[in-house]
């Protein structure tokens, strides 16, 4: 029987986890045999809007094997972002909220992108297209993805569609949207317990910009001073990042989830274009507050790439 | 007032010039401005369905002018095959069934590929799922379209999807779907007052497979025979092409209509593999027939990227 893998990005988050597990649902519940899988660890948000609706984690798989007949993306089409050996496997489709690029297949496919604010919104409209009712625990790990990747429907990338779809799956999955939404975002902000390195990786992702190699980091917190409080360690460990993977810039994000601001350190050759891409000066620790910025993708990656590629 | 254009890829046919049609129709009638153009000559298949149908080509245009927003393309998303500045023009939409390849974006996109024969099969869906009534008009077009793509429901690209439209358009259009069918296929097949060099840029696609750069024209005709009276002209002009482009491969395929297969003539340093893609030995003409062959795009580019990237 053909074999068919659904997966989101590297260092999932809660909107890729949930779009995996939700899409291999609504495969399955068509009579399409499809399995979810992960590309690294849960993080402590994702893990509890699982325990919160009962759901298991996928597999964690490090490579594609041989008895895979076809891949689905979701949340992500970037190959660096993707598992590793993407470029041998049959990409069948893709259903992404992301810009395009370092994307290609031999041929013809299902790709789906729409300019929302979660992957979870578009599967959410999936199910309705194919008549088939979104399961309590479907729609409470759809939901929670819809609150990560807005932070909890404040983050500008957030549309009407988002909203309206997030206050419908609330209610299917019956919890509190503004309590529910809070405590699952102060799960996922509880660093306590995390190394520098696991800061600095948990939530990376690379991307090219021109011919720069950015890589942007990003935690949430309700508290950002903890996190600088042994910077030079931090500056240290992201050194040590820069020469492996030979990047142009490191840019570390704290978001406040509570204040709806960042805190970014960067480091590395192109830390300039930062100042310029966003108007600000960067202080003596290489620091600099961004005031209203919580979107990696559109505050951050579309002005970042601008001033890279002037 | 914002300004979006629609467009197909260059040299265009049937679908490309429908689809930028009737998109531009659909968006118009929700309420959105947007103007249909075409980035080249239109086809004498393509003229007999305009004619047919009372409708007007979209206007030509050589770029993208400032006063431009954003653009939708429709029935391509390769750069290389789109308006020379679209690097620089703001990408809202894509509309396709190819391949994806060397396209990328800054910001997130609405972006809708599926494998099906033809751009206009999407399109009847879109104006479906938009509670938007196809007039007998564009109606017209789009059955058009997926006529000539799946050479009237007979290429392997075509699917069921393509024949349930191609079935329910005709019947809005109010004509005979094989009647019309084949006269339009005919009309383009007509090829008795082109040029050489028409014949070779008429329908023309470029491909990036590996590192190879290769230029796939092709032409539908009821009499192949004719086309090749004078193959060493023919030649000559394709060598110039490759000479001019640095091309590894020069493939011109033509298509009988009728027979439903390809006489094709392969020149240029990579066309041993034509001969490894499709099993077959050029003759000393460099010629070779290949039974059952007339897509482009699935029987062509796909067997040919696998033996480049070997």
């Amino acid at each position: 029987m053909s074999k068919t893998l659904i997966f989101g990005h590297k260092n999932p988050d809660t909107d890729t986890i949930a779009s995996a597990l939700a899409y291999a649902d609504l495969k399955n519940q068509l009579g399409v045999e499809a399995v979810p899988a992960r590309l690294g660890e849960v993080s402590k948000e994702t893990q509890y809007a699982l325990d919160y609706f009962g759901a298991e984690a996928p597999g964690l798989i490090e490579k594609v094997e041989d008895d895979v007949d076809s891949v689905i993306l979701v949340d992500h089409n970037e190959f660096q972002q993707s598992v590793d050996n993407i470029q041998d496997v049959k990409i069948a489709e893709v259903i992404d909220h992301h810009r395009i690029s370092n994307f290609e297949t031999k041929e013809p496919l299902y790709f789906r992108a729409e300019p929302v604010g979660c992957t979870a919104t578009i599967l959410n409209k999936m199910f309705k297209e194919n008549n088939v009712k979104v399961s309590k625990q479907t729609a409470g790990l759809l939901v929670s993805a819809i609150i990560s990747d807005s932070l909890l429907l404040k983050s500008p990338t957030c549309t009407q569609e988002d909203v309206d779809a997030a206050k419908e799956l609330a209610e299917i999955a019956g919890v509190d949207l503004e309590k529910y939404g809070l405590d699952m975002l102060k799960a996922g902000a509880d660093l306590s317990d995390k190394s520098m390195v696991e800061l600095l990786t948990m939530d990376a992702k690379e991307f090219s910009m021109g011919d720069a190699k950015v890589e942007i980091a990003q935690v949430n917190t309700v508290d950002a001073s903890t996190i600088y409080e042994n910077q030079q360690e931090l500056e240290k460990e992201i050194n040590n990042i820069i020469e492996e993977k030979n990047l142009d810039l490191f840019l570390f994000v704290v978001t406040d989830i509570l204040e709806n601001d960042s805190e970014v350190l960067a480091l590395g050759q192109g830390k300039d274009k930062v100042e310029a891409a966003f108007d600000v000066s960067l202080d003596d620790n290489n620091r600099a507050l961004l005031k209203g910025v919580v979107s990696r993708k559109k505050q951050i990656v579309t002005v970042l790439t601008e001033e890279f590629t002037k």
